[in-house]
């Protein structure tokens, strides 16, 4: 058995999320797991990198998978991707060492959250962009962005019940873009938690509406209360970008 | 009755083109046509700029239409979009000449076509793009587009039975630009021939696989003889990107 590091590309419109479920076969590891499986005639897993939601697009999800397959990497992610259907493409298959990981040995990982703030949508993305339709106050972002970089207890901004294990993740920057009427707010980090990206976002978003200020972000990061934080925004604007595996 | 220039932008993937038809109501101009006249309670036709064929897209297809409106164009346009479904969406509407023809008046046009040679398309756009597969030889396509630049008679490159119109037409420029493995190739001229575009871009494929040569096209031009041009590439790589009314 050989084990594969694999980069996914994937339309998270017409999917229940990444992580498999027993009660619905319309997620990307459930597809995956059972092409893979059928291809080997014998019961394969893969883990992914992150656990996107439902409706949550990746361009570079990272998953691995020990197949019995010792040959060209080009024609199996060619041979895998005449059989997947037109919203996932393998973009890579490379060789990995016997004990990688996807989730275990990640580093760092890039979301990027898109927003249309004009009112006439773009035909041709508007399935990956969140449409919330008026101007936001872009500097301000900025501002409460910065508060939101290094290393912080993000329980607040987290749908985590709880949680036994750390929820002290590192954010190593927050980039927000602004081209025409597109917002894309770029986040990377060590880790994300449970809808992490989405809770930043509408918090950052009721900044730029000015609903909330810099001393809202202190004091959820100070006291951990979800009650605080913004709901969090809409799946479809939520993109899994890449995942690195080097410091 | 005020006459409005409408921008509309749509995918066409779902659609049997622009013009309207008896025998389907999926057509990008039934669409609209029934909305307005079910807005104004009355039979409104529109004139498109250019009669995009079935799967071809428009970011900035031009219509004109006479409405017993007078009142904000902005309204109007959030009106209209908020009827229409979402791969159709009016970008701006403003009030125009009463003479004013989008299509009579056009001076020119210019046509982008989309080609794939990865072999990992990318999931997002991949609707937009003909998934061709494999490299093309850039500077020879470059080469051979040089020569259809100008005025010329395009009969040979279009899909017209016969006519009793003018067949010649100018183009402007042609340019083709890489990204990584995505080629847009991009047509501007005063008019394009039913198909030409399609037939043209299959041409200059043709030449960047070395299976026609300059000598090819420029016999093409000077007999017009349609069977020695290149088959039309699939309409889903084509975008009408922009009409012109101002020389």
């Amino acid at each position: 058995m050989t084990n594969y590091k694999f980069i996914v590309s994937y339309s998270g419109k017409s999917y229940n999320g990444w992580q498999k479920q027993s009660n619905t076969d319309k997620t990307i590891q459930g597809k995956i797991e059972k092409l893979l499986s059928r291809m080997y005639d014998m019961q394969i897993e893969i883990n992914g990198a992150g656990r996107t939601d439902a409706g949550v697009h990746a361009r570079g999800q990272v998953f691995n998978a020990r197949l019995s397959y010792d040959g060209d990497t080009i024609k199996l992610r060619d041979e895998i991707n005449s059989y997947l259907p037109k919203d996932i493409v393998i973009k890579s298959v490379e060789k990995a060492d016997g004990r990688f990981h996807a989730r275990l040995h990640a580093k760092s990982k890039c979301y990027v959250y898109s927003i249309e703030m004009g009112n006439t949508p773009d035909v041709f993305t508007r399935d990956y962009v969140y449409e919330l339709g008026h101007a936001l106050d872009v500097d301000a972002m900025r501002e409460a962005a910065k508060i939101l970089i290094g290393e912080h207890d993000f329980i607040g901004f987290s749908s985590l019940k709880n949680s036994k294990k750390s929820t002290v993740r590192n954010i190593y920057s927050i980039d927000i873009d602004v081209c025409d009427t597109l917002m894309k707010i770029s986040y990377i980090g060590d880790g994300f938690l449970y809808n992490m990206v989405r809770i930043l976002t509408g918090t950052l978003i009721a900044v730029g509406e000015e609903k909330m200020s810099i001393k809202d972000i202190e004091k959820i990061l100070r006291t951990g209360d979800r009650t605080l934080a913004a709901g969090k925004v809409p799946p479809e604007g939520l993109m899994l970008e890449w995942v690195r595996y080097i410091d």
